[in-house]
């Protein structure tokens, strides 16, 4: 199952087409997303049913929004994959290295970002959507409190980022449109292995950043249980689960991004998403 | 004004009386806290109005809970008072050390709170509230975006925040009842100078930390114009200011909480708060 949002509404994407959640159900299941995702299995059950009549609505990529636009809480990992960590100068972590992206920062799959003050860099990240309450799961039954899967860039101003002492990582992760996500979620169930993704970012064209998932230092199983053996996950919450290497301050000499660049983020079996990057607005 | 939560619903408080603000209104602001914050002033202009017979609620402190439960982002400020950041072992900063609380660890004024494996430190902060939304809020108007003040401990379990490289500190000050608020939500006007409040915390009756807020290094104004520079701020997110000194792992020995132990968190003008801390359920 995949499912996007449209003008606020929730939809469910077979091909280029879509059907409008509530309008198919009759008014049974509502329009938003996030209450979607708190009945999560009344979804998927739904979903099974639904005939290839009920997709009349034509997609336009560009009219996608966010899948999950008003998350409590999002979660993203530093250092997971062992290349990354080691361009970055560090020695792969013994337990996921957690901060957040203020959930303000998080948009739709084709967006402009405006460019603050400073060095903008690129990391593309697998994100899993939780869709049922989690506390305490284990690795084995992890990947059942997951909704979906989509994509997403870690957006991050550097100099923000590692200028604290300690560092903080989550201000300069945070601003505005620095969380783009989509194009859709799609359900666990429609990947042959949802642990091993093919993972490709592109900057104008050249790929930057390639890897599989199953690099991961901590795949989403792992994630979901030493998150939730802390944190009670909610319906909705997103993980930010690490970027491959490649990223632009560890080029020589390094990169970052600059007005009239675009970014596109593929995920293997999910779609991609896509960035341009203006000045600011004065 | 002094708002408090009873039952999951929004009331004003004068002394120990407390007034339903839905039923007060007869209908037309409602009961949810997160709503009222959403049209504070609507709240404000109300609360000038209402007669003394309007509080016929008797408070039971026991009974208060969190003035804002469900906060869209939780800021948290590391090392801004420079005693505590010298025993901590860093320089004052130049900008803020923004981290989060995950939204699901906040919690009420009266608790219990189960210890979780590891080292569990105290530290009293004030917390501000966010009423409007505010983007690159200048530093002279910034406490016009403040709803009100409240007391919150931001409570720490060591181990798990300072063990990355780099260590990110959120997930350790993150178990569930880590971040404990109340017992009301204080308008700024109410405070002679809000930017001067002495601030007490207690461990079984001894006071470990003692400072007044005008100590901070970056003072509730400064610290709403950085974040907001950043992250446009929504109505109900809070911002935890950071510690005085007195946490427990820079004693000489280092101190934890422990199962039985009673912490009491005070602010000068807005009231106390109360943990009791438990082992965990086994």
């Amino acid at each position: 199952m995949r499912l996007a949002v449209i003008d606020g509404r929730a939809v469910l994407v077979r091909g280029d087409r879509a059907a409008d959640i509530r309008w198919a159900s009759q008014g049974r299941l509502p329009t938003d997303p996030m209450t979607l995702l708190e009945q999560w299995q009344r979804v998927r059950d739904f979903a099974v049913g639904l005939s290839d009549d009920a997709y009349d609505i034509e997609v336009d990529p560009d009219a996608l929004e966010a899948p999950v636009p008003r998350p409590r809480q999002v979660f993203a990992v530093a250092l997971n994959y062992p290349p990354h960590a080691a361009e970055a100068g560090f020695t792969p972590p013994d337990e996921p290295l957690v901060f957040t992206k203020f959930p303000t920062c998080v948009t739709g799959p084709r967006t402009t970002v405006e460019l603050p003050k400073g060095k903008v860099d690129w990391e593309i990240e697998l994100v899993a959507v939780i869709g049922r309450p989690a506390h305490h799961m284990p690795v084995s039954r992890a990947w059942e409190s997951v909704a979906g899967l989509t994509v997403g860039q870690d957006l991050s101003e550097r100099v923000s980022q590692l200028q604290g002492k300690p560092a903080q990582f989550s201000l300069g992760k945070s601003f505005p449109g620095f969380g783009p996500t989509g194009p859709v979620l799609v359900t666990p169930d429609e990947f042959d292995d949802p642990d091993d993704l093919e993972i490709t970012g592109l900057l104008n064209g050249e790929v930057v950043q390639h890897d599989r998932t199953k690099s991961m230092i901590f795949p989403v199983p792992e994630l979901i249980a030493r998150l939730s053996a802390v944190v009670p996950l909610l319906p909705g919450d997103l993980v930010f689960t690490g970027t491959p290497a490649g990223v632009g301050n560890r080029c020589t000499p390094p990169r970052y991004l600059t007005e009239g660049d675009e970014l596109v983020s593929r995920v293997q079996g999910i779609g991609e998403i896509r960035q341009h990057f203006a000045a600011p607005a004065t």
